[in-house]
């Protein structure tokens, strides 16, 4: 059914993500590295595939795929048979669209001021209220875990696993225990470890051309 | 199939978007109305359905779904026959995602950024990049009309549509002729026009309670 897929990836950049879902999803991919240090995703050619020059990007059935939640959305659904996402009519699609949608909407533009000290908006104005809204609003969830959405396992946590996995390594977000067993629950999985051992590969590459 | 969707609105606000969405749809809802002047959406009866504390949310299957994007997401799927999504499989499924996450994960946040008046934080960093990134590929996805993804029109224009009517009117972003067309061709549309008709009624009703 599905033509291949064009994966448009910087090594040790937050399009990680996608190569971890990807590897969960067992999908094979035309790689093309992006050289962030140069400023590939900013010359022509890259914006002649992205105009918005920010990685990740996919090119499937000839349309372009950007937004991280996006690419997510779009592969879980398309390799189906693989779980990944709650089918549409299952009672988890709502809140596995939910925390896609908030990873980008509300998570990102929050972590964004914090790491670079800045003050939110007002909150009529802000996407995404305060710091404590959303801090409180992931690690509740994450209490109840064993997953984000509960005891199964989705594509929602591949995105979240990784992005929370980075802002504890960065100290960008104060853990909790809750936090950190989900953490190590999704970064110990055989693919994110086959994901990450594949980026090290591809950062070599990439040194190397 | 579908029990009652329960409907978190505050008038006059972001959630003006999911109205309209609800009359493409044609679907009937349990109305909540929140007042966003006397803070009801921060207070703890409201934090229990929402602990964002922000509109739109729906309630439906006993789940709740947030974030605009998502929203939108979730209930052109749920009422595919309508047409507003297209289907798993379809080419423009992957554009239609991207442009709906697009909305809440750069637009929004480059928005916020320049209504504040605030500079945005280095490309690197930054969810969006640079204002005129995201300026350009809208409008210049815009140019090629008639709607957002060519010639259909989706759920993604009633969030768009509506989304560059506050922004033209309050002149937070200059518009071009493509731009101002796309707008009148959205906001023209009878469905549109009974959501801003009921949202009035709503104001009015919230107003007197």
């Amino acid at each position: 059914m599905t033509s291949k897929i064009d994966f448009y990836h910087a090594p040790n950049s937050r399009s990680g993500g996608t190569l971890a879902l990807l590897e969960e999803l067992g999908v094979d991919y035309n790689l093309h590295l992006i050289n962030l240090k140069s400023g590939e995703q900013r010359q022509s050619a890259y914006r002649h595939i992205n105009p918005m020059g920010k990685v990740p990007a996919i090119r499937h059935l000839d349309t372009l795929i950007t937004e991280q939640p996006a690419v997510f959305l779009y592969l879980a659904d398309l390799f189906a048979e693989k779980g990944l996402a709650p089918a549409l009519g299952d009672p988890l699609r709502g809140p596995y669209v939910r925390w896609l949608v908030y990873y980008g909407s509300s998570f990102e533009p929050a972590v964004v001021d914090r790491s670079s000290k800045r003050e939110p908006v007002a909150p009529s104005t802000s996407p995404y209220g305060t710091w404590d809204d959303v801090y409180n609003t992931v690690t509740g969830q994450l209490e109840k875990g064993p997953y984000l959405l509960g005891e199964r396992f989705t594509a929602a946590d591949v995105l979240w696993g990784g992005a929370l996995h980075w802002m504890a390594l960065f100290k960008i977000m104060p853990e909790t225990p809750a936090v950190r067993t989900y953490i190590d629950r999704v970064v110990t999985r055989p693919a994110i470890q086959r994901a990450a051992a594949k980026d090290v590969e591809y950062a070599a590459q990439q040194a190397a051309a």
